[in-house]
């Protein structure tokens, strides 16, 4: 290993540390009080602990001792081998009854029933679950102490069973796979669990109950409470989002979540599908630019060897370098970062662009057509793709069917129409919203209801933006010079991608530039400028899409943050 | 728009500065005079530029003046247009002759002959050009003053033109379609280029010459005496990559640059293709994490709100997340980071990793076996859809076929028994290479020289790395705890790929740790154990792929910079 590409050598390979997290509030009044309760039920939680362990190792001891079922279950090690058939839960079927085969799971849940009877339900993948059933013989090949054994795993332990395929008495509700069930003759763990969850599997797969930072300790004080008591940890409360990001591979175990990931890839996978179809090319933009001081405000900077470097806020100016270096049509899908400290289910300060830029032939419309056929692309496909995971994620936040324009009857209204609609059709507040300025959020929701209401979408175009409201580089009405060639699409009321046509002349770029009350000469923008001014730029225009916003508006999540893998806020930045 | 996700507000959006770059080199002894024939120089061109222009103003004054053709030509303007049918070059054919058809493209060269026949290569994209003729006539649709503008087009302006197509008396040479030419009628400036280029497009579709900094001067001297001559460009040597750099758009519109993002893009989906189908699952690690102050050296770090962030070095831990978070068979495709102050061809500071993690059943030689399978696909793969491509940067970059061994044939000595190969049959410095130490680049290059003359291929794997060579997360080979489970892969006796199993019980990971010196509670490496604590983790593996690298080794090209489409280095953060 010379040096490696993407696997850094030994002494800096080291993941992520704490130093990014907030620190624990500071104690309140009560602090003295509740610390007292605390130490008390920590040592009480000790007590318990080293009486479980002392009473599985007492179990183990004795079961190991005299068990003619031994070489069938316990820790996994390199000799243990399983013959049976490697099968899959998605598909088993009728000609598997009776057949041994052999598969890998979690342990979901255990329920012992008696001495010589144990369930036990395994998880394969997402919510692939079946019920295991082991029952001691007279044959000793499955003993009372395998069973007692397999009753004490903890859950969310990684095991390898050896079962053959029955038929349950009745349907197992409790499972996915409900109308088979296995007969366990061999288990081992390969992987165990802590004795207490910091989140249990069912809680984990419902609602995020709160998304504020303080929760975070009321649920992990219930979590140890119930583990002290012994309780199911299914029964208690939601969690906060908190507690979920803080045990990371539980919160991803969850079904829902899984599913919510599902559709953000679908989501990345059409987009590009639809565009390699219309001969679009794929690039990929920088993350670290020589950004200008100008856009300093929300700009993440960093010291360069001896110079400086920003984190890209957009792929604006390499869509259309791009565009200038004779591309015609190019799309990317990269992160794009912003240092905004905003604290809103809104706002991350990185997130994924799906970003395209094209040349435009006769009109502006070709781009704005363009978009709007690449997002319904994404919303059919969805519906077609991931309708079991759209019903998974309803289980827990409950939505409505997305509702999309019939075929031809697409939805675009100029913002000055909007506004209107506003006006004449809208709440009191917004009877004199004007047609030169920007519209807030409450407006656009308000706009989003209007429409829905008339049209039956949930997806519409704004269209022709007035020049106040766009960056230097949006190019002019010719036939207005008030409105600019531009628009933002809207999903469920809620803006999800800004667009229009761009200056392709760097003498009309620099006019404008001037307008805007910015040096053309300025450091990046003088960079920028050239560009059109180094070879004839075609005509062209483009938008980006929030990634992060079509998933959870599509999915009606109350934050961009559960659309996210990992995400990243002024308060996060762990795991 | 209230707040759009990707395009960032007006004042927030301004395009890269020139922060970044490094500032021109200090003045030699020679400087005065040569500052002083510089001036000259300036002085001259600036007399020929004024000349020219004043021409151009005349020229223009008197064609407009009295001209029958006068509406068929000149700037294009919002009302101009042209009905013919918009003809593709690609789709061209014999259905086509005789037909008045429309194009865009750029004016990539001019050849006037006489004062009624003009010539002009027409590029409609990446190689696609075309000769278009333009005849005076007599009932003066097509005038001489027409004929004359065309002539004086700078070369790379952008046009639309309408005309018939037409059999050349014998085939044209100079382009790309050589069995049709344009008979042109009208013909409009969408986007002019300068009168003279910074990097012109025969140079751009050269090889570079030099990719030491200072050779940028040197030519950019020498585009302004040929534009003070008035020479043609394409009479100019060769271009170092500062000039290309320099020059993006023209740079990029050179068809063996496109050729090479063609190739890039093409592996990225290549590699997505392979695994979707074995049914893995794509997802995003985060740029932004909270690292530990042990990788500190090659990190990049930022202030974040009251905290610090860095720049991701790789997504391993976050693979090995997804993996605890039971998503089985993970990959990603995203930009990683490395604040190393090396200035070679193989170096870049922000790069884009291929990456792959998934769960083991039996043995690592699943993962071992995945990854060259995909590779493989890759291979084969840019064969058969990228054989133009891979033609035309041939005629730039020479390079033999890439050699592939056959199916079932592949290529994989363990680490000891490529030293041993070295040892016995390499370069006399290498008599002496130790099976425990890891290789030095020299070594690799020696031992790809070995195989690849034993075994016919460019491409294999060296498995069982020793110990000591490997991260702290490396599994142990469980028969030999001085080797480990781990491996690299080989392009053209150059490192590509480096993976193996990693560590999935906590407490082995620890013990690891120590052996390491690493202590297991410091920031980062806690969160990191932790996980593999939280709950049980299957067994699992997987590698990194550097897209750079596998771009430039599969074309044998002299640099990765030539790969990346904004390449970053210690020195470069521009365009």
């Amino acid at each position: 290993m010379a040096d490696t590409p993407t696997e850094p050598k030994p002494a800096a390979q080291v993941p992520p540390a704490e130093g990014g997290e907030a620190a624990p509030a500071a104690p309140s009044k009560k602090g003295a009080k509740k610390a007292e309760a605390k130490a008390k039920k920590e040592a009480e939680k000790a007590r318990k602990a080293a009486e479980r362990e002392a009473a599985a190792a007492a179990a183990k001891a004795a079961s190991a001792a005299n068990d003619p079922a031994k070489a069938n279950y316990g820790d996994i090690t390199p000799t243990t081998k399983v013959d049976a058939e490697r099968t899959y839960l998605r598909d088993l079927g009728e000609e598997h009854i009776d057949k041994v085969i052999k598969l890998r799971a979690w342990v979901q849940n255990t329920r012992p029933q008696s001495a010589s009877i144990g369930f036990v339900e395994l998880r394969e993948e997402r919510d692939w679950s079946i019920q295991g059933v082991m029952l001691a013989n007279s044959e000793g090949t499955v003993s009372k102490q395998m069973v007692k054994w397999l009753g004490s795993l903890p859950l969310e332990s990684f095991v390898l069973v050896e079962a053959k395929v029955v038929k349950p008495v009745e349907p197992v509700k409790s499972c996915k796979v409900s109308d088979y069930e296995l007969q366990i003759s061999r288990c081992y763990l390969i992987a165990p669990a802590p004795p207490v969850l910091g989140l249990g599997f069912a809680v984990a797969n419902r609602a995020v109950a709160s998304f504020e930072d303080e929760e975070q300790a009321n649920d992990a004080e219930k979590v140890a409470e119930a583990g002290v008591a012994g309780l199911s940890l299914d029964a208690l409360p939601n969690a906060s989002l908190t507690t979920h990001l803080n045990n990371p591979a539980m919160h991803k175990r969850a079904p829902i979540q899984q599913a919510i990931a599902d559709v953000r890839i679908a989501v990345r996978k059409l987009f590009s599908e639809y565009l390699d179809s219309k001969r679009f090319n794929q690039f990929e933009p920088p993350a670290l630019i020589a950004a200008s001081s100008e856009g300093g405000a929300n700009v993440f900077s960093m010291p360069y060897f001896d110079k400086s470097a920003y984190l890209a806020q957009s792929p604006q100016f390499y869509k259309q370098m791009e565009i200038a270096g004779g591309r015609k049509r190019v799309y990317c899908i990269a992160p794009v970062f912003r240092a905004e400290n905003s604290n809103t289910p809104r706002h991350m300060t990185e997130f994924t662009g799906l970003d395209l830029e094209m040349e435009i032939e006769e009109h502006y419309h070709e781009v704005r057509d363009t978009l709007e056929a690449v997002l319904l692309y994404i919303f059919r496909g969805l519906k077609e793709r991931c309708a079991e995971q759209i019903e998974l994620v309803r289980t827990a936040y409950p939505s409505e069917d997305f509702l999309l324009p019939e075929p031809g009857k697409e939805v675009r209204l100029t913002f000055a129409e909007g506004q209107k609609l506003l006006r004449e059709e809208g709440p009191e507040e917004f009877r004199n919203v004007s047609d030169d300025e920007d519209m807030s959020t409450p407006q656009e929701k308000a706009l989003g209801a209007l429409i829905k209401e008339k049209f039956k979408t949930d997806f519409y175009v704004l269209d022709k933006f007035p020049e106040g409201a766009r960056p230097f580089y949006a190019r002019e009405d010719p036939e207005n010079r008030k409105l600019t060639n531009s628009y933002d699409f809207f999903m469920r009321g809620q803006e999800i991608l800004s667009g229009g046509q761009r200056i392709h002349l760097p003498d009309e770029l620099e006019a404008r530039l001037r307008t805007k009350g910015i040096d053309p000469q300025s450091p990046g923008i003088k960079e920028y400028v050239d560009v059109f001014r180094s070879a004839g730029v075609p005509p062209h225009g483009g938008g980006g899409i929030g990634l992060d916003r079509v998933v959870a508006w599509y999915l009606n999540l109350p934050s961009v943050h559960l659309t996210s893998y990992y995400p990243r806020t002024p308060k996060r930045l762990l795991p």
